[in-house]
């Protein structure tokens, strides 16, 4: 048996810095959590990530370290290790982190955007463990993607791949915040789903979904959806079902161009429950070439909120 | 300088057989052309390959071959070499063309679906010389694709890659062939664009289309329309405007999962003139992510009928 291995991983977001050292078999053996401090800037914001990997490197001193991996929002260069404009820091407009991080640690460093850390997590880790060849879709505040073809993440020519919140599933469709029109994330994303169950809950008064916000429409949030979902809620789940199918449509469209047959959902929408990924599968398989329904598999991502710190470590593993 | 090698070319349709000897540098150093017998099905069309490679090799005499390069409709089986049910050829359901061609001529065969192979007669000798990736469209009777990653095929993990005609644009447009809804072929391809341009004809008797087909608008078809738009009539552009635009939201929708910035665009269709490229660029540009659209390139494919030799010669040079 191959001997194991340890890598740092970060999990670098808007809100909170997580931090672990993973093993080669995926478990993490120390770990670190800590509030971002982004109003104080870049500079504290990288001082907060030095500290937390010197504190998980300093409860895992026996292990021999591989390098550090961080997992992070904004635009990555992933070959230089720069991360630019991620949201939710102020000021910090081009960071070159392989170079902060690295000169503090003398560790090899490397940074990748988080849906591309999630799935590489995925794949070396959880769903994807079998999967040679997936989609990997997150599905959350938006819908974003990574690709992993013959065991490894496919970045494209410019490190943008897997942008697939972006595919359009119509035409004549809403402005998306790209600019572009029908994106499937201007259909399915965190706040149109929200606005969408808001205009719906005048006609269904009585849904639970009402009550789990106190009567307060402002305060409705795919959280509280997907609660009122989970209790049996028929407004809740026809709004998933609805925003599932479209879903679908989107992957046929990407698993067409690209002959997978496989897609792994994570982030918090996709949690509403099974009969989400039953629309998904159902609406993608309407879509696909013939060739490819049977053996399509839409399956839950594994490795939820560990993912960042997992996948983040893969990089270096 | 490296020596000149040598492969023969297949280019097998379902009217026409076309092989050639061609040079490492692209060159057709022999060539052959027979209409296909398809009524007399596959063993009487595979007699007909046989004979135009011995007649090519027969040609070429003097030069060393490398390999056989076939590209093929239907559904191929890549790796074994093997084609399936090819429209036209009546009786053919499973044709083992590596064994059948390779027993008679000793060489090495290779077979690839027609897509693919203009795809990679373009990267090796064309339009996408220049350039690593791409993704190729063939807008024809159809519309096909083939994905040129790092200079090599992307043919996905069953061979089925670059299906970009069922790419969806609308998630409630049309019923397509493929069974989907709102697939891009069902809005440009031949038949729609021709049903498309008879429809339009009654609000325009003075269109140039209707001249030249007597009248009949049972005659009406791309070539026709093509023919109009080049002599400039209004309505004839104005119907490639629209299924350049129409095509140009899946182009979107592709580079934006997979990073590409560069789409080479070949087949009848596309001939119809520089103001089509300029329909399917702007509408693209509308649809990928802000950091593509600077460099976008939509171009015309170079190599016109040669792509299918070239091509499929390139398949084992």
């Amino acid at each position: 048996m191959p001997r194991t291995r340890y890598a740092v991983g970060v999990d670098f977001g808007g809100t909170t810095i997580k931090t672990g050292v993973v093993s080669s078999e995926g478990k993490i053996v120390a770990q670190s959590k800590v509030p971002t401090l982004g109003e104080q800037g870049p500079a504290a914001v990288v001082r907060q990530m030095q500290q937390s990997i010197a504190e998980v490197l300093e409860q895992a001193k026996k292990m021999k370290i591989n390098g550090i991996g961080i997992g992070s929002p904004g635009i990555i260069d992933q070959k230089a290790g720069v991360v630019y404009d991620p949201p939710n820091i102020s000021g910090w407009r081009r960071v070159d982190l392989r170079k902060e991080i690295g000169k503090r640690f003398r560790l090899h460093v490397e940074v990748e955007n988080d849906a591309n850390v999630a799935a590489i997590a995925e794949a070396k880790f959880g769903a994807g463990k079998r999967f040679p060849d997936f989609l990997f879709v997150i599905w959350g505040t938006g819908v974003g993607g990574g690709i992993i073809l013959d065991g490894q993440i496919y970045r494209g020519p410019h490190g943008g791949a897997g942008e697939i919140g972006h595919v359009s599933i119509d035409y004549q469709g809403p402005l998306c915040n790209c600019g572009a029109k029908g994106c499937v994330e201007a259909y399915i994303g965190q706040r149109r789903l929200s606005q969408r169950a808001v205009e719906r809950l005048r006609d269904h008064p009585g849904s639970r979904i009402l009550s789990l916000v106190g009567g307060d429409t402002s305060k409705v949030e795919p959280v509280y959806i997907s609660q009122a979902a989970l209790e049996g809620d028929g407004l809740a789940r026809e709004l998933f079902t609805e925003a599932g199918t479209l879903l679908g449509v989107a992957l046929g469209s990407v698993l067409n161009t690209l002959d997978l047959r496989v897609v792994i959902i994570g982030g918090g929408i996709s949690a509403a429950g099974d009969f989400v990924y039953d629309a998904i599968k159902s609406s993608t398989q309407e879509h696909v070439m013939k060739p490819m329904r049977k053996d399509l598999k839409i399956i839950p991502a594994k490795l939820g909120n560990a993912a960042g710190i997992l996948g983040a470590a893969g990089l270096v593993l």
